[in-house]
């Protein structure tokens, strides 16, 4: 692919509110702009450079932060997109919230308490691991809330963002795409490996028959929650190596426009001598 | 050195309660049992891979936590550590908190209030850089309790560590331990390095001024608070490259010593077939 075309990436895969992202067109098998598994590790390995440094920076800036936010239908890769693009950072800088079933706690009040106590502070790289996304998808397909409720949370939710994102927090949300066969494949792999069973549950049989709802609800919350600010990106996860080599590119890019700089040292550090 | 010599790492850097461990006569620049950095990293790398695996067992098993206590004078090495040898780990399996000066809200409660908030979950490895032994150090060698006090402390810290053990948070606390001279020279590089003077502040050294007084408060802990269950490990770490092979070998040893295993799958997993 060209260097052009490369560029593009962030804007091809992005989703705005205006246009009306079809789910039913979008291919999770395909790789655009890539050839194959060898070119998308190098390019992964030069971003997991630049994600060092300037994670680094950003470190030490110490006035910004960055949410990644990971939304996928079960097996659809969020594991191990964490493992992969993440886990060469310093682990002193990321922090990994996986959100479960909410705490009786939790529970107890509105649905972005426990989402804002796991916002990263400034310095930090945060990824959520499931999200306050889960209380319009699995709340909305399980029919906990009705279609009322639903289209005030989108709002509450930008609204959300938005306050974050004027507060110093970028945020990056990234829907793994996979496709329904892709999932039979992996689920079954599950099964046929004896150290991944406990991966398995067969609640994902029970979730695995309302893919269609589970579709539906993602495409009404990607069209609903993807502000020019805040956008969602749907990334093709059947390949896991074009969807590292994506998510990375993405993520680097957008550190690098960050610009997280060293802060300025004190006054007259260069005639300082440290004593015996 | 010989396969025993190197099983014996953890019993030689071992501190006990009983013992007079002195501080004055311990060898930061010591390298038992390794000839060179080489055979260092070989070894880091095999612990490495040890470490890793066994991390997934434990969180999938999700029944028992670990939790790494790293405590140092300034330049230590915390950062260096924690970047190096845990970098390479799942970043969902662990979770770092760097304990800073206390907030109003948390001065607002007894010292192991915050502490106690940030110990590992079960299936999770905690790593603390600084911890609850700031309050017997830097707040003893600042005079802001008394002496009655600090022997108090002691007690509870010894108590609170003991509660979390027996509630499946094993623990392991090394004191990387470098000399006032190596301290010098690494207090200077971040002078000399423009990328590194966030790192250096004016109060390291009126800090490194107290070097004798932090000595006397380190050996004093180190005394205190190493019960046969939770002992510290003073750790020679003037050359990074044994620290880092030191500390990984410890850290791997007790992760295979807990023993982590995979849950049982549910029943009948080998009859079911993933429908279409």
């Amino acid at each position: 692919m060209t260097e052009k075309e490369t560029k593009n990436w962030e804007k091809f895969f992005r989703v705005t509110n205006s246009d009306e992202f079809d789910y039913a067109k979008f291919d999770p098998d395909a790789t655009p702009g890539l050839s194959d598994r060898e070119e998308a590790k190098a390019i992964q390995a030069v971003n997991t450079e630049r994600m060092h440094d300037l994670q680094e920076r950003l470190y030490a800036e110490n006035k910004q932060a960055l949410l990644i936010v990971l939304q996928a239908l079960d097996t659809g890769g969020k594991d191990g997109a964490i493992r992969t693009i993440f886990g060469p950072l310093n682990p002193q800088g990321v922090q990994v919230t996986s959100f479960k079933v909410p705490s009786a706690q939790e529970l107890a009040h509105d649905y972005l308490w426990r989402i804002h106590q796991h916002t990263p502070p400034k310095g930090m790289i945060g990824i959520f691991n499931r999200s306050h996304y889960e209380d319009v998808l699995v709340v909305k397909v399980h029919r906990l809330i009705d279609e009322k409720v639903v289209r005030k949370r989108y709002a509450q939710i930008n609204a959300f963002e938005d306050h974050l994102q004027e507060n110093g927090v970028k945020i990056l949300k990234f829907h793994l795409c996979i496709s329904r066969d892709e999932q039979r494949k992996r689920l079954q792999q599950r099964l046929d490996k004896p150290d991944k069973h406990w991966k398995f549950s067969r609640n994902d049989l029970a979730e695995r028959a309302r893919w269609d709802e589970y579709v539906e609800a993602y495409q009404a919350m990607l069209r609903n929650c993807s502000p020019a600010s805040a956008p969602w990106y749907v990334i093709p996860a059947n390949k896991k190596w074009y969807r590292n080599a994506i998510i990375s590119q993405i993520v680097a890019d957008t550190l690098a426009k960050m610009d997280p700089q060293f802060p300025p040292p004190e006054e007259g550090l260069d005639k300082i001598v440290i004593p015996e």
